[in-house]
């Protein structure tokens, strides 16, 4: 019998990070201040949940007072009780009246839901004692599924059919554990931050080859194309012909000018192309995937299941990139996950956790859901705020092994 | 030479409202309170602009504190000029780098966004003596466009396709005109809340018929779906073959569950079925519209004009229902209704303002745009609240005259 953990109080914080000499820089952010809306869960034992929204800026502030008010929904559950049917309290919280008019399932009050979500698995790990990866892969199907809401996934996700997904990915289990030792594959996002001078971005390549690295992204969507294809010609040539590249436009073109310089970036035989226009244009996405033959990553700014599902449904999407700190936290990531591996398009995440939680997240996709172990972003901006860090060895997530989902941060008391 | 009038600060106001008996109640407001978030833009001059976002109980206060921080794009402006090349501030308020992450373009800060902009169309009618809906006739077509940002139109609608559509509907323009003496013509949208009884519900369509009235609306939406297709069936009875009557789902039904309901409220011959299942599922409107063959009504819900672009090249969206105080304000409902009348869809906004901007909005579609003058909603629960309430005589929104865009509320210090 376990000791019940009870939740006595919901707290938010508002953290910010200036980044230095351009780093974190793309098309739209020229002076990013990486932010935290933190939601630190205390209880009646020593254990206590920590969950982030990522977000850019001072308007962070205001994620954070959504937060204060959203965690009144756990506040006074008992942890177990509350995960065992944790779906219901999600879709409590996400259709929550006072809020839900202010999205629904969008913008700050979603982000505000990932916070507060998160926090509850992190604590539910701790209490465990485990690890989050090794929470989620050891559920049984029932288990898990019970802290997903399938709300509006009845006509291509019923709950019965993503348990019976999960039992089918039985067979090979094993074997796809042995990543637990080899670790997970990184890609070097900081190589070509969109302010970067040209011989930055070179020094930065070879020092992303010599830590290991064979994947890397460039951050590209110009006003001047010129610049972008000068920028993907020089990573090319000094990554080789083997490299993984890929390149980020930060949604900066419109279609006729995504379809012109993916066109030419084609040329250079990306992995993917990111981001490249609006992130609520379905239809454009699918007319550029028509009109170039090149493989799209989506998702970063995609902020809830349902448009996923309308990505997934479109066809155009080649990667999934979904964050769990800007839709409804673990929960829904795991449902978009569900989705996205019975229509075979791989997860491959945007960390703005900078991976603290990824981490967990993507052995449990691999392990559990079958997903292939591709790549997981790597961006190091951050690595000294957190209590215990990524760790990378030659270009691979070392398996974390502390209890919780690795996002606690250091000068916790640090706010706005 | 008109004078200057310099916007010198800007305010935020968190106005909420109390409906009774049951008024306002949808399958997911149970007891609703109406809020606006309210910008109000003082002058170095006697007047001063009065913009509105509407939304549904305590969030409303985070929408004005988001206000309080993007009103600063425009303190310190003059208002001509201001207004001069409106587009490029829009699109600089909408992807203001503090808060581009919390959307883009969705949620609170799209909500603070209308608001905003909603203060600076009304300044400017006010700073020109007159009621928006002529200011916005007598514009040219070069003037009115240089209010709008086309960002991500450029494949579907650029702006010189704009300026030859207005062009392409001066034909015609004066017989339009006539509808200022004869009135725009309203639907009853209080005949039947979710909470109303049966007996209520009766009596009150009896009285929109006797008011006028022969256009109403009814919320559906239950767990059971009896009650849907009794209480549908009662207002067909009693309004009668001939009336006009829409049903309202307010999102409530997953896709099986709106092809079944669907399949039997299209006996009774509605207008249109308005919100049946989640509002950014464009693949589940589709399936739905193929599915059955009756009207959609669409739009109350999203956020931006590029989902509402989605939308229009679906197929699926019979009535478009933007809402100016829901997507970025007048200048983005402009350019939406442009779309729409690219596609030939109708613009029958849903009202979030009571229609008070909206019996404006309407009469420069007709006019100018060359939209058919339909239906506008008509919500009388709040119109104590307004300086200068709409006055609704025979069915007919009669045309107002007062300078700006009546969105001034009285009791204006009232606020949490």
């Amino acid at each position: 019998m376990k000791k019940p953990i009870v939740i006595k109080k919901g707290l938010s914080n508002d953290m910010r990070f200036d980044l230095k000499d351009g780093a974190g820089s793309d098309a739209i952010h020229v002076k990013p201040v990486y932010a935290y809306a933190v939601c630190k869960l205390v209880t009646d034992s020593d254990v206590e949940g920590v969950g982030l929204a990522f977000t850019l800026g001072s308007g962070n502030k205001i994620v954070c007072q959504a937060i204060e008010y959203l965690v009144k929904h756990v506040e006074g559950k008992e942890i177990y009780e509350l995960m065992d049917t944790f779906g219901a309290t999600y879709k409590k919280m996400a259709d929550d009246p006072n809020f839900r008019w202010l999205g629904p399932h969008k913008g700050v009050v979603q982000l505000a839901l990932a916070a507060v979500v998160n926090a509850c698995y992190d604590l539910w790990a701790k209490a465990e004692g485990v690890p989050l990866w090794k929470l989620l892969i050891d559920l049984s199907p029932e288990q898990l599924v019970n802290t997903l809401d399938f709300s509006y996934y009845e006509d291509i996700l019923p709950k019965q059919e993503a348990i019976a997904l999960i039992k089918n990915q039985r067979a090979g289990i094993t074997q796809r554990e042995s990543i637990i030792q080899t670790g997970y594959p990184g890609y070097d996002t900081s190589i070509g931050w969109f302010n970067y001078t040209d011989e930055q971005v070179l020094r930065n390549v070879e020092e992303a080859m010599n830590n290991g690295f064979t994947a890397m992204k460039l951050k590209v969507g110009a006003q001047n194309p010129d610049r972008d294809i000068r920028r993907a010609e020089l990573v090319r040539k000094i990554a080789g012909d083997k490299a993984t590249i890929m390149f980020d436009a930060n949604q900066q073109w419109n279609l006729p000018q995504a379809i012109s310089v993916c066109t030419k970036l084609k040329e250079l035989n990306p992995y993917w192309i990111e981001e490249p226009t609006h992130p609520d244009d379905v239809y454009a996405h699918v007319a550029l995937a028509k009109a170039v033959d090149v493989p799209l990553a989506l998702g970063e700014h995609v902020p809830n299941k349902i448009i996923f599902k309308n990505f997934i449904q479109s066809g155009c999407m080649s990667f999934n990139q979904v964050d769990a700190v800007r839709v409804g936290g673990v929960s829904e990531f795991l449902l978009i996950s569900l989705l996205s591996r019975k229509f075979n398009i791989p997860v491959v995440p945007h960390v703005g956790d900078m991976g603290q939680i990824h981490q967990h997240l993507v052995l449990f996709n691999h392990i559990t859901l079958g997903h292939p172990a591709l790549l997981l972003e790597h961006i190091p901006h951050l690595r000294d705020y957190f209590k215990h860090p990524v760790l990378i060895s030659d270009g691979k997530y070392q398996t974390p092994m502390e209890p919780g989902m690795s996002a606690d941060l250091l000068q916790y008391e640090y706010s706005y």
